[in-house]
Formats: structure tokens, sequence, C-alpha cells
């Protein structure tokens, strides 16, 4: 991995930000991908659009503020990852309706307020390419990374590159009808992948079923004796593989990651969704299931790889990025 | 368009045909996609597939005779297109199990049987070859071509590329599992779309619930007037709007185009589709849905295509085919 060596004195770093609705991760990301400093606030939605866009403000003010104290590094590069609708050429954040921001100038009101190049992306499409550069789809060229968290997106790669569509709209795994008359999905549409196989959906529907809220991890482990977790989990693995079962027909892909959060169930998940897809193509060889090794912080590590873009030093993170 | 001018005696031509597990179709096309002569003749499946190889080798040599026969054409160029897996480097017909066909050289028998250079591609990947060139989809950079004749399978484009997968197999449209719990299909998955959707499901289904045979064409136009070609046809629309809709969340199209057999049915077709689709695509705009003005012929046009390109006159068919 070769380094522009611009400056000779303070290392260069970039910082990256991760916007959710729940929580945003914060890091200081130098040569290679290393994090060198990291950190995780709420999100503070409850208390408006301008709240969270004051947080962002501030949090990379502490980021800069953090690299630059010891004088050994200089940030030269800002990354933004948010949800929703993103228009990237703009470093605008469109709609996010977990969050509350229409048509939100991130990517101006942080250059103006650092001076210091920032590139705004979706989060999903960034995970997408971390794992392309860093990840299991690095040298894959047809591949699906599946980004299972509160919601549910995919990354698709055709012939090398990311899918991106006619509106930029393509991926959007958790909106595939998987039951055609299934449950209703906030989107208007009914029996929606993400209404049933999102960490999101395994919470919601767990705790419709017995009272009792935990997180999707705690339910994937309680789903190995307890009758409501099986059902709830047997349930998002089969639309899961519906979905999967689609997307392989129709794209063909040498390898499926699965990503996001609920990754963090590991095995149990991977060899869940890998059994049940061999049971729905079977004509074909159904292709392999991997979990991802960059999990729930890819969205951050593809917010370094798009600061070091902005900042004209793309080799700083990772080589080779698409 | 430009020819390139590598002969100043007769024109060329190229001959190109479309071999399917009921007809093949035959014909010598000329500069700019015209077509000179036309035919259409059985295909000997019921004596066996050596015969079926006769017969191609019987047609093409038919084909040059007409157009070599008063001196004016000279064939520079040979394409077939055939059903099934098909290996189009090599020019081998891997398998196609309507013909009986088991790595079948095609391209060298041909080339070996008249000295022409000849190209061999998968009928539905040819249909979009030609669709790109000289149909709704020439310019459009996302697009679905949706195939609709004895089977069903798709052409994708993304930035302007064909959607290939990792071995070729993308596109197969027609094994999206749109009722998971539906028909089995003889590839061994349930509720596939093409048990529905294709104009063989319609034959057949009409069929089991009347107990009489006609075409598809036929039973969309008494769908307006009869119950169980209503049922048959509105089951099909529903299928189709199904699998479109998770074509239209993966891959976010700027069009989609009904080609094939069953898109003789027009308007009709078109307009239950785009209505369906509207009702299932609903916190986006449903992309618009075409009828391709190629129809059936568009393979056998794909065949003349890349017949042209085979003699290495790429510009004589159509320019800037992709």
């Amino acid at each position: 991995m070769s380094v522009d060596p611009c400056v000779s004195g303070p290392r260069e770093v970039v910082a990256a930000l991760d916007v959710g609705g729940t929580t945003i991760k914060a890091a200081i990301v130098g040569v290679g991908g290393r994090f060198q400093h990291r950190r995780v606030l709420r999100t503070p939605v409850t208390e408006g659009p301008d709240a969270v866009v004051a947080a962002v403000l501030g949090e990379v003010r502490a980021l800069i503020a953090h690299a630059e104290g010891s004088g050994s590094s200089s940030v030269c590069g800002i990354g933004l990852v948010v949800p929703g609708s993103v228009d990237a050429a703009a470093g605008v954040a469109r709609f996010a309706a977990n969050i509350g921001w229409r048509n939100v100038a991130l990517g101006a009101l942080v250059e103006k307020e650092t001076g210091i190049p920032c590139s705004v992306e979706h989060d999903v499409r960034a995970a997408g390419i971390a794992e392309a550069a860093l990840g299991r789809v690095a040298g894959v060229d047809d591949a699906i990374l599946a980004v299972i968290g509160t919601g549910l997106a995919a990354v698709l790669w055709s012939a090398g590159r990311q899918v991106s569509g006619a509106s930029r709209l393509a991926g959007e795994l958790g909106h595939l009808p998987v039951w055609p008359d299934g449950e209703p999905c906030p989107c208007g549409q009914r029996g929606c992948l993400e209404r049933y196989a999102s960490a999101g959906a395994i919470v919601r529907r767990y705790e419709q079923a017995t009272g009792r809220h935990t997180t999707g991890e705690a339910i994937v482990a309680l789903a190995e004796h307890e009758g409501a977790a099986r059902d709830v989990w047997r349930d998002a693995i089969t639309a899961l593989s519906i979905g999967l079962a689609s997307c392989t027909m129709l794209l063909d892909p040498a390898l499926i990651v699965l990503g996001g959060g609920l990754s963090s169930a590991g095995e149990r998940l991977r060899a869940a969704v890998s059994n049940a897809l061999a049971t729905r193509v079977v004509w074909r060889d159904p292709p392999p299931v991997e979990i991802s090794p960059l999990g729930a912080g890819a969205g951050l590590l593809g917010a370094a790889i798009l600061a070091a873009d902005a900042a004209g030093v793309p080799g700083l993170v990772a080589s080779g990025s698409r």
C-alpha cells in the first residue's frame, strides 16, 4: 500500500463519522484503514434535526482536536455517511426519515467549519466501498453484500462495479416482496423482506409475541431453546433465503456477504442462511454465504476511504477502492 | 451507420438462425438490420439431437445458396442463437433440454462446413444485444428486458452493460420465487414466476382449467369475457408484477421492456403489467413499462449482429451494439 507523502510533518489521517438514527460512530483512521481513535455517541434525534447537525459538527471538531492535539497527526479529509437518500456529488443529505433531515448540505457545512475537504455518502453504499476495498468482496467481481441492521439493504456488484441504478436507488433488498400477501410495510408495500429479517423486525416481532424487549443478538441465541424466539428467527431466515434466492437468480453472484449489526450473530446466521438458500436454489449451485469481516464497522471504514478520496490521497486508507 | 467497405463486389450480408425447441427461424440480414429473406421451419426434435444439428447445417447451406444465388450478395458471417446453456467463447451449446443437445460444438461444425466465421450465443442474451442496439434499450443505461415466450428470462443492464453474473447465469427472472409456497417447478424450486407468467404456463394453466388447448395470445383475448381465461391471465400479471417489483427494488431500472412471443399481446400486456407494478412499487416511482419493438424477432436480429461481429464487420447490422 503506497501513501502519497505530501506532507513530511505530522502523519496524515482522516476523520470518519457514521451517523445513524440511534448512534453516531466516529473515528480517526490512518494508513491501511487502522482505527487510531474511535467512539460512539448517542444521536440526539429527540432534540430535532438541527441538534443532530450540531452534534455532527461538534464531533468533527472533537476528532480534529484529538488527532492534532499531540502534534503528530493532521486530519486531511473528512467522511460522513448517513442513512436515507443522499446526493453524494452535492454533499447533501436529501432525506433521512429517522433523523428528520431534508436537504441538509452537510458537506458544505463541515468544509466551512473546518476548511478540510469532506465527502458525504449513503451508509450502505459506503459499507460496500469498504467491503470491496478491505473486506470479503475485494477481488470478487460479482457479489452481494446484505447489510442487516435496524433496516436491511444491499450493495450489488456486477463485473467489478457497484450497481447504482438509474436513480441511485438500486440495492433495496429490504423491500423485496418475499411474501406478496404478507405484513404491511411502512413503505406502503406488503410482505417486504425488511419486515421479517432486519434486526429491527426480529426485535419487534419477538416483542409482539412475548411482550419482552431484548436485542436481536439475544433473540438469535434464545432461538436454540425457546419457541417464540425460534419462530421469529425461522421466519427471518426463511425470508432472507427467499430474498437471496431472487438475488441469485437475477445476478448470479460468486459470493453473498452478510454484514451490518446482525452479522455479530456470526456462524449461527451464516449457517442458517446458507442452508436455507440451498433449499431454494436447487437447479444451480447456490453461491457461498459468508459473514463480513468488517461487521457493523464497515460504514465507518467506508467513510474513511471516502475522506481520503476527498483529500486527494486515495491510497491512504485503502488501495483499489471501487 | 458506417459499413466497412471491405469488398467492392457483392453486397455483404449475414446469415442468422434462432434455433428453438419448436421452430428454427432463419434469415439473411443486410445493412442496418434489414431482413432480406426470412423463413421459419419446424425443429425436428422428435428425430433426436443429431437431426436438429443436421437441420441447422442444412438451413445454413440454404441461406448461403439463397443469398449468393443471384451473385449480388455474399454471406460474410453466420450467427446461431440457441436456448439453454451456451459457451459463447467456445461456440458450444453446452446443454439445451428442449433439443437434447449436450456439448455440441455448433460454431466449429458450421465453420468447417462453410468456411465462414460463425458466432454462437444464448437466445435471450442475443435478444438483449438486439434490443440494446436497435430496440427500446438503445441509449438506456439501466434497463430490464423480460423475454416472455415458452419460458421466461431477462436481460439486465447496469450502467450500460449487460449483467452476466459470475457463471453467465444472471437474468433468470423466470425462476424468481414469486409465491414461495406455490406450484412446484421442474427446476426443483416452488412458485417460480415462469410457472405462472410464461406463454407456456398460460397455455398449460388454461388447459388444466378448461380442458381446451389454445395459444397464449388467444387466452389473453379471451380474458376480457371468459372467467377461466381471466383467472389465468390475472395470475400471470400478478406474478409478473411481483417479479418485476423485485427487479425494480434491486436494480432501479429506468425502463422495463417486455419482449418474446407473448409481447404480441401488445397494449393489453403492457397496460396490465404497468398497472399491477404500480400497486407493488409505491414508495418510489415505478419504471415505465413498454413493449419491445423487436418482439419475437429480437433473437434473430441479435444473431445477425453477432454474425457481423464474427465477420469483423461490426457496423454492418447495427452500430454501437453492447
